[in-house]
């Protein structure tokens, strides 16, 4: 990078300057041929190895009340895992269920129920309501909005703040239409911006006004122990606040350990007030007869307790930290000073937020994608896919190796400068 | 039992006499304090032992393809096993999806997609249709019933016979109502009856005009490899039926290891038309990432292929083919030839099907109850709990130890043959 001047302040000659050398260094960037992925937020390989002592777990077949863990049963999941989570998640052993390998697939259980009966609170079941709204934080979770469309509940997008979604905006659509029946926080190190909902914005979420008598915030606190730095995210104590609030069955939560010990094989949790448990579980109890407890067992087995997960927790960091290090350092070293793109620098979770030049998304992720570099579509952290300033792209650092970190961002920051360069000399 | 007679052609002083002795054995069943439980389809701790090396399995963590089971990704399931339940359940593998431990949600997802959205042939959402109704073969499985009790489904109760569902009743029901969406088929080993769909039968099923574009039925082939003696059923051929019927949407198959590996941590299986399994990955892609491809893999490694399983499966036969044995001993011993009870000799499946003298059962279940023996509900094997001529009881002898089934079920012919002695007697 030859210039520190903002691109905008540059005369036409320097600017057309810039752009040859961008399209230079893109032309160089395409010879070499790379072939890298940064779409998903996967963990790599060596972040699964850590959790190998599971292939030789669990060494018992009984929980601690003797109960045979290979046979049919125990819809709630084990005891002990219940015990590790409730304490990481600091919620009440009796608020939280132990699933499945997805906290996807609880979170669209619940929807499901919602749609199908209604829940405590509910008037009628939503499928019969005119029409269900959810409040969507922007940019946020693709699958999460994909999940909404796939329902056909309509999405209302509010900003999502640094310190979480912005709870003004939240308030005015939850306040007067008893259609805006939930919404979506990610609430620790969100998915994409890294955002941490502070207490304060909780405390709003759980105590507002809502006109639906049986609105719902799905709490889906993924990353809640992903921290990437000492300085450690706090969870905002969701139920807690709610229940004081007087809306127990507002908050519920999901989590799972997709992402601390095996992504494919791990366990979901979710967490949330007696009557919501109890409601769920009426529900699951028609399709299942109780969640793979062998393999609750082999995560007790693993962890031992709560602060084994902690301690396990620390070992991810220290293999991922440099990629999302490695990811600003290239983003810095192409694009500072020319006020062309923003990003953030998460001290938590799986995902830088990187905002280009308005209108130039598009074009940096198909600059990308013909030189090799899979990023994740442009726009794909908004309902719909649609990003109406077509600026926002989601990095995901965590698959590949550094080194391919280091090559694919520096080839981003090249595709970001062309891009840029191209909008603002078309 | 001292006496031979059918008990309707015995005289008021010897059915008077009869009642007694009867009276003084289900005192001394009493006396003995027993605590036995014949209620549920369970295996032992011996079946669950022959399981066991997936305790130290998978030895690998990728697939043949490379692909690393550990991390997400997937949702078909792992092909190696797909290949080796397509050749048992006789489909082709493109047709068959392997999923999570439990093949009951696999049902409940099928169900819950056809009434969010409606399937392929489908003219709208079977919610939004006025009402939605299905036939039941009965005696049938408990929990499809309860699953369609949450529903809201409709229950249309058609005799289950000794070949399979009574065809002339069924496709009376199904040729002009178009609200009749569907039906369940136990094919092989029914629950309860223990009864096997022929191949005319199923020709019928799958070939039968319906007033419905989109009627579904859920072929449940859950026992289809769980023979119990060399007489070995071969399940009917429903997907290649149905596709030579011109109705290659109408069956989805399903199946599990739960009753062949761990009742708990095993892998549910689903088998469908392409154009069923495409729009039901679709949906399922807004709930998962994948299954649990570990727990694939370790199955994969634990048979080896197809036959891997059918050995496996002689080796069940063996440790319960004596308690089905001890049950028939018990119940011939003590009833045979008053004319107060039926039952099956099943040779395949976990149930025996016991008819009592009409309106009894409940009693039955009672006196056993009293006694210290869990048995099913009676009408457990009828929509909504109600058997019309209260008789029928579910015998489950799989998971207690031999003796116990042995002690037990010599306690339920006690039970039966003093509910008939009261019932004549009354």
């Amino acid at each position: 990078m030859t210039s520190r001047t903002p691109l905008r302040s540059l005369s036409p000659d320097e600017l057309a300057s810039f752009r040859a050398a961008q399209q230079e260094a893109y032309a160089a960037l395409r010879a070499r041929g790379l072939t890298l992925d940064l779409t998903r937020g996967k963990p790599a390989s060596d972040q699964l190895d850590l959790s190998d002592r599971l292939l030789d777990l669990p060494t018992g077949t009984t929980d601690r009340n003797g109960a045979d863990v290979r046979n049919y049963g125990g819809l709630e999941g084990l005891t002990e895992l219940r015990e590790i989570f409730a304490e990481l998640l600091e919620v009440e052993t009796a608020q939280l269920i132990c699933g499945g390998n997805s906290s996807l697939t609880m979170m669209h259980q619940a929807l499901t129920y919602l749609l199908l009966w209604g829940g405590p609170g509910s008037e009628r079941a939503w499928k019969d309501e005119p029409v269900v709204k959810f409040v969507c934080p922007v940019p946020g979770y693709d699958r999460h909005f994909s999940m909404l469309a796939d329902f056909g509940i309509e999405m209302l997008s509010v900003p999502m703040n640094a310190d979480g979604p912005d709870v003004d905006a939240v308030a005015a659509l939850v306040a007067d239409d008893p259609a805006v029946k939930g919404m979506w926080v990610v609430p620790t190190y969100a998915n994409p911006t890294g955002s941490v909902v502070s207490p304060e914005v909780a405390q709003a979420l759980m105590s507002m006004p809502t006109a639906a008598p049986d609105f719902r915030v799905f709490w889906d606190n993924a990353y809640a122990l992903h921290h990437l730095t000492d300085d450690e995210a706090h969870s905002a104590d969701a139920l807690g606040l709610a229940a004081a609030a007087g809306n127990p069955d507002r908050p519920v939560m999901f989590a799972s350990t997709s992402k601390i010990t095996w992504a494919g094989a791990g366990v979901a949790v979710m967490a949330t007030s007696e009557a919501n448990k109890a409601w769920f579980l009426q529900h699951l109890s028609m399709a299942s007869i109780g969640p793979d407890k062998v393999n609750h067992l082999r995560h007790v087995e693993l962890f031992g307790d709560a602060d084994g997960v902690r301690e396990h927790m620390r070992r991810h960091r220290a293999l991922i930290a440099p990629k999302f290090a490695a990811v600003d350092a290239a983003l810095t070293e192409g694009l500072e000073g020319l006020e062309i793109a923003e990003w953030t620098r998460p001290t938590g979770g799986y995902f830088v937020n990187l905002d280009v030049l308005d209108g130039t998304a598009t074009r940096v992720v198909q600059l990308a994608k013909e030189a090799g570099i899979a990023l994740t579509p442009a726009g794909a952290s908004y309902p719909h896919g649609q990003d109406p300033r077509d600026r926002n792209i989601r990095l995901a650092p965590t698959f590949p190796p550094l080194d391919q970190v280091e090559t694919a961002m520096a080839g981003v920051a090249t595709c970001v400068a062309l891009a840029a360069a191209e909008a603002l000399t078309g």
